[in-house]
């Protein structure tokens, strides 16, 4: 077999279980390694359907998979929900909250990518994330606490204000809610609240000259054309500059009147700037080798959104497919390392470009793959099925599509309710509340965050 | 038609939707009435599955059903998201939290029960209640965390404590959580977790010398060794005395380490005593008359739990069954106002007692049905059909049902997600947001009210 140190197995340590670390974790299962993976939160989190939870269509466990199950019958793959402080990567070990240490024999950074307010206090003070479950829960229960305010709200300039949602960002994420909100509030506001259909209102916002800018410029102007028949307006060129509770400025001088403002306009790599002192590429993201190692280090790998991977010179966009392909390149390298094989036999990460793809809302979605593109229907059912296929665990599938069957026949959004859930309490163990908590606030490897008020 | 006031149609405001407030509202739909629905939660819970979202088996939304969704197709029926502050039962007129006054030509209290500590500061301090939607997520959450605390804990005396749960109360809800927690720890013990099945202890503590006090005592004997063969130690007979953060003290001089008290073993009517200067029954129900008024007010009503309603002279117990009852009753009487016939002409309120209920486990579950018991498999499925038939949606039936042959077929627990979710923020209206956390603190219609009892 040709193990290398059949007494001691080598010990992977693997930062963060979201698409690059779980990808890199499965692959590992089985293999002649004792891998340890590592994460603030008890599951996976799908987020390219993490809008859908936001406006109240599916259930956070739809898109929510805890990893221990995943890992059933993988005996040399552990979980340990923990949020890892510091990492010294000269002695190959790594601090946990609470002050424990874990030593390595490889470490693999996959902690991902948070939201960018690009230092925009008073947007960060008001506006609402849509990266994590806390912040979709929140916004969820935001916009349906709105409805209820506007419902009885004498003032006619308040009652507009409640009904007004600004969204920052003309990316995936911004055009996906933007869809979604629309479709949820025709659905509600024609025959639930006593509230004109009219009052509604959807501001969508894009610095750029056109939506979803990563795409050929016809399939912006597509989305651009089935928002706006939606309903929501959408200004190009134009940034958000000031967020206060009750009006937003934006940089061409008009005033919104808005109690919410929805932020998908940027994201960085997660802080990891202190425990590590290693080159940073643009966005706080990790200069990576073409092996995807680390600060020259032999035994360190960046993964994912947190890594500043390219391919032909060109920096890898953060999406999911990139990470799950660096995921399982790192898994065979490891596994030739293992097995006292060379590790750079294959030559270096190379990015499989799959394609692109956004949805707008019933039968509208556009999606670049292979060099064709679609839109309309088809485009709509391309996107479906892929992101059946990605979803993790048969009973989410099944979930997920029997959701969207009762969607897409009864119009029915049918987790509309208003509720919040403390943190764990009652334990010794109090930075496991804090990790809970501090996941609504900006996402960082370091606690030092305050977490928000419970 | 013989429609009384056909200028101004009567109000009827409806405080609470619950069992009996829903049931009331649905059965004046249509009516020549205008009814309005206040609650504090935009949802209907069908509490009698609560502690199967506890134990991470059902979504929230499966037994959370959004008010507004039922009544789309009655127009007479408003809701209002609010709290109740005050009541003047002579001015005919109610209070919001916020100020806002409303006058009504008849109202109906169905504000329910809230749970009760019986004034013992220890326990209400540390004990996760199982009485409303964020407390059974509190304990999802708590429980969970306590097995990945526990999955790392050095200390062997904490380990057990951290896996060691006490209930106290061998009501339905205790025996139904007690059944519950054991199966999900023989499910993820078994394969997930590096802790010795053995280390999972369950504690039932009842002050009765049985189980299931209300069924007959040999459907209680059958409980205790339903429960003992599935690992629960039941302890009869016994109090708890003191809650500490790391371990519980019995009356009888037992002390239990734990990290986890769950409280099941008394609700009191949720507390209207100030603003309702009105003669109370004992668990500060509501004294009613036999059409079910209040204090000697022909235009006030209470239904359910709040109410006091006796049946040959026998005070009813709080259950959904009353409640569901009173709600159609009152309907009625308001329906022979409205249309200008004598409202008692059909006599005072009957109780139609259908019998009792209560699960303990896979294949196992105890029944009094129409003087006839049923134990084990038989009762689980009569238990089973029972609670389908009176969950609310057809979505959610379907949900349920889905999951519950999921749960069956695969032993799996699909919602082990520990997530917490803040409360609505950016609202002016911080009423609205104190009424969301406010849930997870004893429940009362006066938020000031301190939860006391006398």
């Amino acid at each position: 077999m040709g193990r290398v140190g059949d007494e001691r197995r080598l010990r992977v340590v693997v930062v963060g279980a979201g698409f690059g670390g779980l990808q890199l974790a499965r692959a590992l299962a089985g293999a002649p390694l004792e891998v340890l993976l590592v994460d603030r939160q008890n599951y996976h989190l799908f987020t390219p359907l993490l809008y859908q939870v936001a406006s109240s269509l599916l259930n956070p466990s739809d898109i929510a998979f805890p990893v221990r199950a995943m890992f059933r019958d993988a005996p040399n793959v552990r979980y340990r929900q923990a949020e890892v402080t510091a990492v010294d990567l000269e002695r190959r070990r790594l601090e946990l909250g609470g002050g424990e240490r874990l030593e390595y024999d490889y470490l693999v950074l996959a902690t991902g990518s948070t939201t960018n307010y690009f230092g925009n206090a008073s947007i960060e003070a008001r506006a609402l994330g849509l990266k994590n479950l806390p912040e979709a829960l929140e916004l969820r229960n935001h916009s349906l606490a709105c409805l209820e305010a506007a419902s009885h709200e004498p003032d006619a300039a308040e009652r507009a204000r409640l009904m007004t949602t600004v969204i920052v960002g003309g990316g995936p994420t911004g055009v996906e809610y933007a869809g979604a909100l629309s479709e949820l509030m025709a659905l509600v506001l024609d025959g639930e609240y006593p509230i004109p259909r009219a009052l509604g209102r959807i501001v969508l916002v894009e610095a750029q000259e056109r939506l979803l800018a990563a795409f050929r410029p016809e399939l912006g102007r597509y989305t651009e054309e089935r928002l706006a028949a939606m309903g929501v307006e959408v200004k190009l060129g134009v940034r958000v500059t000031e967020a206060h509770d009750d009006h937003v400025l934006l940089s061409d001088g008009t005033r919104v009147e808005s109690r919410t403002l929805v932020w998908s306009a940027g994201v960085r790599a997660a802080d990891v700037e202190e425990p590590l002192p290693v080159p940073h590429a643009r966005g706080g993201r990790l200069e990576v080798d073409a092996y995807l190692r680390v600060g020259g280090f032999a035994h360190a790998f960046a993964i994912g959104d947190l890594a500043g991977a390219r391919d032909d010179g060109k920096e890898l966009p953060m999406l999911s497919a990139p990470a799950m392909q660096q995921g399982r390149f790192v898994a065979r390298y490891l596994r030739d390392v293992a097995a006292g094989r060379d590790p750079e036999r294959r030559g270096p990460y190379r990015y499989q470009d799959k394609g692109i793809m956004a949805v707008i809302g019933r039968n509208a979605a556009v999606a670049e793959l292979g060099g064709m593109t679609f839109t309309g229907f088809v485009g709509w059912a391309v996107w479906l099925l892929v992101h059946i296929y990605f979803l993790i665990g048969f009973r989410n599938r099944l979930a997920v599509l029997w959701t969207w069957w009762w969607n897409y026949v009864r119009r029915d959004r049918p987790v509309r309710i208003i509720s919040s859930s403390p943190p764990p309490r009652l334990l010794e163990q109090e930075r496991l509340r804090a990790l809970v908590v501090s996941d609504t606030g900006p996402r960082s490897l370091r606690s030092a965050t305050p977490p928000r008020e419970p």
